[in-house]
Parts: structure tokens; C-alpha cells; sequence
């Protein structure tokens, strides 16, 4: 089991091995968490896992209930949320008890936002059932839901009680799904580490889940340590996001997070190349690492619709858009750009 | 001017004046907040000072919006909450920007709570228009909204960067809310000071108005230093409240809240003297100042109506319900009470 350390406003661990899954009950139990929990998944991850989490809590003891909804991004609103602390509270649950959000980003996302808020806030515990969640959004507490025109618009840092990764929940991973996470993993090499890309073109992720999940949560961990709160060197985990984003958005929501940052890398990395900001070579390595998972470099989306949607996106301060800019592989600046040379970047980019 | 210091997590000052609210707009530019500004309101409050607090805004060099609601209790709720939210992102309000809560306990919570949430926290601003607001809810950082079955039962703990009381506002409360208002300065003198409480019964709180705040905000301030997230004794705050809750919500919240709280600590104060708990003569102490300020200290809800709408109240634990009891005037403890017990309790404090 790899075990590694959050030390944030709320200190954690991410435990990561396959099978843990079944040692859910115990590792909640040894956390001294109260003796009801509120399982908060989706249609879809419960159908597969949702037996077997209820049935490792209720072996150690603790009283369970769930809240499932439907899968998907567009669930990710004030809507259900609101459903969610409605369940909590007509089931009496109080901050003595815990939820466990039991699924991908989605549920990650709004059962920790759900957590952070209810009776301002109740221990969580996150079982990411993705490789996305596992590698990136499960870690670091940040929790949000969607707003009406904008993704992440609504949320809290709130930092979960445990992460528990187990690998082999990824079997039953759709294929794309597995692509997505792929994306984030390849962000995670383009910020931190050459060696680290070198290991994902020389060795597929899938032969090594849980090697692959500990270098990322690590340099996570490295990010979250140095700037929980966002107001510097975290921005730069938003490397492909701005764009990713606002694709994603012009999809509505068909394409998944993980491809809309893969979008949104090559856009950004064949700008900077276009403005000599990031070295030539940059560009045919993330490309070559995207297209060996069948991730997607390009859209077909107008410059003016990817513009709009871009717009909403909560990392612009005033009348800048910060846009996260690869210079080498491993190594990533945070890059100011005045509103009225954003069209001009992602012209350069190959928008049209 | 009073200026209380808040030490928090967010350091920030309360500031005591009547006619401060024409310094707003300098005031918030001397905290560095950005230029723009979100005025969340009610229709009622809005009508009387807005365009006053607007104008200090604009006059400082801000550029200001507003988002209004209906007045009441009933508002604050998560459909109040997601308008607010979807008017600042509609509105491309981003995280430099700050809000201004002007108004009550309602405004002020529900503000709280989108500044908190809005992308992850934005700065804020409290104005609170009340007596109520401005020697209890409006410091400390608790934010919330109401869900369908439970008062406060989503929000958060987020401090605000300023609290602007300005007394003359006062000059237009309605003499039911001043009365409210009195209930919550009597809980502060019944907490922790029986020379307060003599203050209020030789001195109408209205001829002494900055006076009495600073007191309660003083008082509030080393509640909140030593337990800002509710761990322990921040609890002695909900003196009367557990029932003063139940009270309201059985009301349909034509109760005002000070009201609730006025005839929960009533009820509580008599069952603890009853219980051999609390000295004998600190009821008719109590009584007299609550009668004093034209307070309620009875209810003709039945207990059981009492009891259902307790049991939602988050104060609540397990099986346990935390009453905060008297034991004389100026010193209060924590009292943990069986589920099984509570009922006795609230016979103890005359209801049938």
C-alpha cells in the first residue's frame, strides 16, 4: 500500500493499493468517524461498487444510508446538490456522522461541496472510481458544483477525512474514461517532470496504475502543501483547463474533462511556441503523449464560441485571463494575458 | 468610533459609529478590496439605504451592482442562494471582487454563504441594519441558509473583511425588531455578565446603542478567538436557541428569531431551576428583563410540535441534545441530554 501524506488545513492521508476497496469500514473506523455515513454516489458507480463499500461499512459497524443520482456532468448543479443536503437532513444525519463520496469527479465534487457546507461541514471521505479522480480531483479538497454559465462556479476548499484509491475499481473503466484520466496524468508531467512523460510514452498508464496515481497525488501533495487555497503556484494545475473548460462548455458537456484538457494543452502549447514563449520541440512531445492515449488535440469549435464560454471561467481576475503556458516539458509558467489579446492567443493556438 | 478587533482566520475589524455608513465606499477602499462591488439586499432595507450605500461605493470609485430579494425568513434558502450566485457569474464577478451584505440576519447569512461559495470565496463586507444583526449575527463568520426541514443547516464558517455598524440605521427599525434585537443583547448579559444585565434593566438599550453593540461584539470577539469553528464553547452562543428554532419554525416564522430565542431561554431557565441546576432567583431576573423589552417568555405551541421541530436542530449529536443551561445570571454551561430526557426537559420549562 502506498500511504501518502496531505498535511492542509486538514491533514489526510491517500492510501493507494488495489482491494482497498473492502478495507473501507476499518480505515473509517480507525479515523474515530461517527457511526452513521451517508454514501453519496451516482446510478452508475453504485450499480458496480456500491455493494460492496455499504458492505465494508456495515461490517465495521457503522449504519448506512445512500443518495444516488443520475451519472453525468450536467448533475453537477445547485440542484442536486440541494437534494443532497435535503437527504442529509430528513435522515437526521449530524456533523457526528460522515459521507463518502463514492465515485468519479462529479460525485467527488458535490459530495465534498455537500460535505464542506452541510451543518458548515461534516467529515467526507472520497473513493475516487475513475482514474481522473484518482490522479487529480480527489485530492486537495477542492469541492463545487456547476453553475447555470459557469463549471466550478460554486464551491469550498474543504479537505476530505481519507482518500482511498484502490486501482482495481479502474477494470470496469470505460475505455474513454480511462483516455480522460490519461489527459490528466500527461498535465501532470508537461508541470513537474520530463522523466515522468518519458515513463507514460515508454510504459502504458494501465500497466501501472498505481505507481502512476502515486507520482501524481505526490505532486499534488507538493502543490496543495505550498498553496491550498489557490492564490498562487495551484494555479498552475489549471494548465489546459481555461480552454479545456470552455470546450467542454461548447459541447454541452459531451466531450469529458479529461479530453477537454487535452484540447485545451495543445491549444495552449501551440500558442506558446507561436509566441516563442515555450520551446519548439515542446509541442510534438504533448502531442505524440495525447495521441498514444487517442486523446483529442484539436476542435472544431469557432474562435467566438470558445471565447464566450471562456469568458465565464472563474480564473480570469479583472480583465486578465492567467493562462497556465508550457516554456519545456516539465517546467510551466503562469502567464497574464490582457482581455484583448486572449482571441489573438488562441488564433495562435489554431482556433479559427 | 469603536473599532473591535476579530481574530479569526480572517483578521478583520468591526467598526462602531452612527453615520458610518457615508464612509463605506473609503473604508473598503483602504482594505484593498477590488473595484467592483455586489450589494445584496432586500427590497425593504434596500428602499432605505441602498442608494446610500451605493453612492458611498461609487463615490470611493467602485462600480456597483445589486441583487435584491423579497424580505423574510422564508428567503433564505437555497433558491435565494443559487439567484444570488448565478447574478454574480451572470454578471462576471470574479474572486477580486467583494460583495456587501445590507441588512439583517437573513441578508447578512445568505450573502456570507455566496461569498463564501462563489468561486471558492470572495471577499465581503457586513452592514448589518438591525440590532439584531449588529450585536450577533453579523460577526463571527457563520453563514448559512435554511433547508426545507432545518434552520441554518447549510453554510459555512467565513469571516467577513469588515463589519460596518452603523447605529443611525436603527433610527428606522420597527419596534418588534428592536425588541428581537434586545433579546440576543439579554442572552449576551445572561452568558457572561450579570453587571451587563443590570446596564440593560437602569439604561433602554436604545439610549445607549453604541455602547451596548460594542459590548456584545467584545464579548463575541473572545467567544469566536478562542473557538471559531464551533468546537466547544461557542456553543454557550445558542442560549435559548435549540428552542427559540423550534419555537420559530412551529411559528412558520412569523416568529422573529430574538422572539424564539427570548422564550427558549425562558424555557430553559426554567427547567434548569426546576432541575436544581440553576439558582432560583436567576428566572424572575431573567423574566423581568425580557418583560422589560416587551419579550415573550411563554409559547401555547404543545410539546410535542416543540419537539419534532427540535429534533432537526443541528445542535443535536448523536443521541444527545446540547441545551446551553443558566446556572445564574453571567455563567452558563454546556448541558448534554439524552434523547429520551428532552422531552422531560421541556416539560420542566412549562410546556404541555
Amino acid at each position: 500500500m502506498t500511504t501518502i501524506h496531505i498535511a492542509a488545513s486538514r491533514e489526510y492521508d491517500v492510501v493507494i493499493e488495489p482491494g482497498l476497496l473492502t478495507r473501507l469500514g476499518t480505515m473509517a473506523a480507525e479515523l474515530g468517524l461517527g457511526r452513521r455515513a451517508a454514501v453519496i454516489s451516482d446510478d452508475a458507480v453504485f450499480a458496480l461498487y456500491g455493494a460492496a463499500a455499504e458492505k465494508a461499512l456495515t461490517d465495521a459497524g457503522f449504519q448506512v444510508d445512500h443518495f444516488l443520482f443520475p451519472h453525468g456532468e450536467q448533475q453537477k448543479n445547485l440542484s442536486t446538490y440541494g437534494q443532497v443536503l435535503n437527504f442529509l437532513c430528513d435522515r437526521r444525519f449530524t456533523r457526528s456522522d460522515f459521507l463518502v463520496a463514492l465515485g468519479g469527479g462529479v460525485v467527488g465534487d458535490l459530495a465534498g461541496f455537500a460535505a464542506a457546507t452541510y451543518q458548515r461541514g461534516v467529515p467526507y471521505i472520497q473513493v475516487p472510481t475513475t482514474l481522473l479522480s484518482m490522479v487529480d480531483s480527489s485530492v486537495g479538497g477542492k469541492t463545487a458544483v456547476d453553475l447555470e454559465h459557469g463549471k466550478n462556479q460554486a464551491g469550498c476548499f474543504y479537505q476530505p477525512s481519507l482518500v482511498l484509491c484502490d486501482p482495481s475499481l479502474l477494470n470496469t473503466l470505460p475505455e474513454r474514461e480511462y483516455r480522460a484520466g490519461c489527459a490528466e496524468i500527461i498535465k501532470y508531467a508537461m508541470l513537474y517532470s520530463e522523466d515522468f512523460l518519458r515513463e507514460l510514452e515508454e510504459t502504458p498508464v494501465l500497466e501501472q496504475f498505481e505507481r502512476v496515481i502515486s507520482v501524481c497525488v505526490g505532486m499534488k501533495r507538493d502543490v496543495v502543501r505550498g498553496d491550498e487555497f489557490d492564490k498562487g503556484q495551484r494555479a498552475l494545475l489549471n494548465l489546459g483547463h481555461t480552454v479545456g473548460h470552455a470546450v467542454e462548455s461548447c459541447s454541452g458537456f459531451t466531450l469529458l474533462h479529461g479530453e477537454g484538457v487535452a484540447i485545451g494543452m495543445a491549444i495552449i502549447t501551440r500558442a506558446a511556441v507561436e509566441k516563442g514563449l515555450c520551446t519548439p520541440e515542446t509541442l510534438p512531445r504533448l502531442l505524440a503523449a495525447l495521441e498514444r492515449y487517442g486523446l483529442p488535440t484539436e476542435t472544431d469549435y469557432p474562435l467566438t464560441d470558445i471565447l464566450a464560454a471562456a469568458e465565464a471561467d472563474k480564473k480570469r481576475t479583472d480583465d486578465v485571463t492567467k493562462f497556465i503556458v508550457p516554456e519545456r516539458v516539465g517546467h510551466c509558467r503562469v502567464e497574464p494575458v490582457p482581455a484583448d489579446e486572449v482571441a489573438g492567443w488562441l488564433k495562435a493556438g489554431g482556433l479559427r
